[in-house]
């Protein structure tokens, strides 16, 4: 179930690059899934969580090996950092440098933040806990996983520059999705995995499964009728809206209201529309999937109506 | 895994659809998907079971959020109705009509009739009881969702008539599925979901999943061998024949013997492919993928051949 | 989710064959897996396990439907041996001539080998564990799978010969997929239901399903990097890498350590590339999906380096 999120990503990407870039959108997610996956393996979980795995098998399956399937969790989250800054920059990163750029965020860049977020590295949870009366939530990663990806998008979006073609004669030029069938095949591969990857994490917990389901359920259909409605039923807005309700609700699933999830949505597939039109309209940013509106900024909404919502609580 | 239905149901209309409507068909699948969801969250679950959700979030997650995973559930039966509906009336229906109509059935037509079969609404269960010795039984829906929705689909498909460029001269000219592949998938899909699906209610109540698995798998089969055979290798048949399985032993899944559903199943099939090629050369019924006999009919044989079992032990 | 694996080989083989033969391998694979059930339900299981289902339903579900659901996962392998050939004599089998085939090796063949391994049939594991000291572990099918149908694949392509059209004016022609996104499709929808498949099959068995998945992982990871780097980023390659790496690691992924996972998936996915492309230029076998170096040798070095690990602890 947990790679049914990176197979939603390959789609997603797929469906909306130009048909000749494919294949190479397919090639670099996958590869990207593999060298992640070591980088994680050896280093980043290290840095975050201090724990090592040169331990015999015997010892690993200890615990219910539960140990190693928090690690899958885990891992599957620092995994989709580069899997978002993959859409972002796609049709013009070069494929090793890409390889390597990813290989040192999920070692190192990721878990430094995750360490601090998740395993009160440093810290600052503490100092936070102390200064406002609480620490700083974050049950599914809107702000640890996608505010980060989309951020860092929009820095190699920045620096890569428009893609050959889209200007000409001083005049923007939009490509349009080359093939929406595989587009929508990754959104609702997205949907899936997210759904089973939530409320699989939540179990683990201590039954607020039910809450998290709805919750994730209830900012999907914000997004999609936001993304209806703001886009004028452009079929690419339709099927990243609920991705957008996603990711903003991500941070709050495990407890907010199901009816709070619907306006998070809403508002999420709005910002996406929205952002994502003026964006296609600069001659700076090119964004091919419209990645930093949808994790970059949807993420951090998600954090701020949270951090609002426990403040006041 | 619940949306992965959806998915399913999307992916089949994509690929029998014509070409130039496949992007409609996706964009139709999910908005009604998250409109109906708004229908029945907020009416008509209160219609079937009497129940709202705006009391607080803490409240909603106790009794380990059990009521939510049960709306949940339900939910996705609900919306279940529109999605079927829509292959019937698919290339028509105009989209804003459409959407109305579905929010109508899923807050109003459906919670009715499946308030009185799975809540005991109105007394009809316990009539039913006294009069026959048995009440009605429907596990996974066989009735109550896919004869409704195929029978609902039959009165819509009867007024919106054939398709533009079905008749000429005179004579019927039958549109082939435009993406078998997709249509390929879209039964795949369908067929992962609802054993996820069958599986997951089962386990809900009291460890009967593995005859509810062996059930559906048996119909599936049994469909498949059908339509392979009086449907003479054709492709669409083979893949719509697992789904008129799956169909006609929703009823029954908890409580047949596997063998028996196996028949059930070979039934199911072959009335879909006598039915769907009788409908493609009348006039009046235009039923893009063949709707009323898929749900509407084999949901009412899976109905009858439970109820004969049940009367008769 | 174990439908998912057989949805996954269909689109492996899809996006593999050329494109006029796209139909035909969809067909194929889904009236070959209901044949296969057939066959096992009817035939093989009761070779294999000495069981037969034609006590009631009431029975069946006694011990809450545990044998139903065993029963399911062994069919499952066992349908996945027809498939598995399936992909090796693409575009030249004939279609009845092969579902008979299918079905005597689903009923009979298998069903004898799997008996001796998995239920201690005709005394050879135990004379196995009296002389060696250890008996022969295969924890999900690698040898007992995987082997057989690889090597059963093998026979098949040599006596089909090569395909029309590959050998003109003396040189071969190789014919590239036809449709790399399907290919893909194929391989992520494979790792997703093998994984669900590896991780349930190990909750049956005592709290490993942690370590199941990350061996599964790592070898899936080892899998890619080699085809990446041996293929020289040949799309075909690096998604059939992770296959290789997870038929290798089958036999020993409740035992292994991760890290050891990590080579067997290297070596592996190795294999797959040198063996492919030496085989694509013989005259004598023309393996469509590759499934004999994939299958048959993969399995059988993981079933080499588990054995070779079991006979040194």
């Amino acid at each position: 179930m947990v790679f049914a999120m990176h197979a939603g990503f390959a789609f997603l990407e797929v469906g909306t690059v130009r048909h000749k870039n494919q294949v190479n959108a397919l090639v670099k997610i996958i590869t990207d899934f593999a060298v992640s996956c070591i980088a994680y393996f050896f280093v980043g979980y290290w840095i975050a969580y201090d724990v090592k795995f040169f331990s015999s098998a015997q010892e690993l399956t200890d615990n219910n090996g539960y140990d190693l399937v928090k690690f899958f969790f885990l891992m599957i989250f620092a995994a989709a950092i580069p899997a978002i800054i993959s859409g972002g920059i796609a049709e013009r990163a070069k494929f090793y440098t890409f390889l390597i750029g990813s290989a040192m965020i999920v070692a190192v860049v990721y878990p430094f933040f995750e360490g601090i977020v998740w395993n009160g590295n440093y810290g600052f949870q503490a100092w936070l806990q102390q200064t406002t009366g609480a620490s700083f939530h974050d049950f599914a990663g809107s702000v640890v996983v996608h505010v980060m990806g989309g951020w860092l998008a929009l820095v190699g979006v920045y620096f890569l520059g428009l893609r050959k073609g889209r200007e000409k004669d001083n005049k923007l030029i939009a490509f349009a999705p080359s093939n929406i069938p595989f587009l929508a095949l990754g959104t609702w591969i997205l949907c899936i995995g997210w759904f089973g990857f939530n409320v699989m994490s939540a179990q683990s917990m201590d039954g607020i499964s039910g809450l998290v389901a709805m919750n994730s359920l209830m900012a999907m259909v914000g997004g999609i009728l936001a993304a209806l409605w703001f886009g004028k039923n452009d079929p690419g807005f339709i099927h990243n809206g609920p991705l957008a309700g996603l990711v903003a609700v991500c941070a709050g699933s495990d407890v907010m209201h199901p009816i709070g999830s619907l306006f998070v949505g809403l508002i999420a597939g709005w910002i996406f529309v929205k952002l994502f039109t003026v964006m296609q309209q600069t001659k700076t940013i090119d964004d091919v999937l419209g990645v930093w509106p949808l994790h970059g900024v949807c993420g951090a909404w998600g954090g701020i109506a949270l951090a609002y919502l426990v403040l006041n609580h």
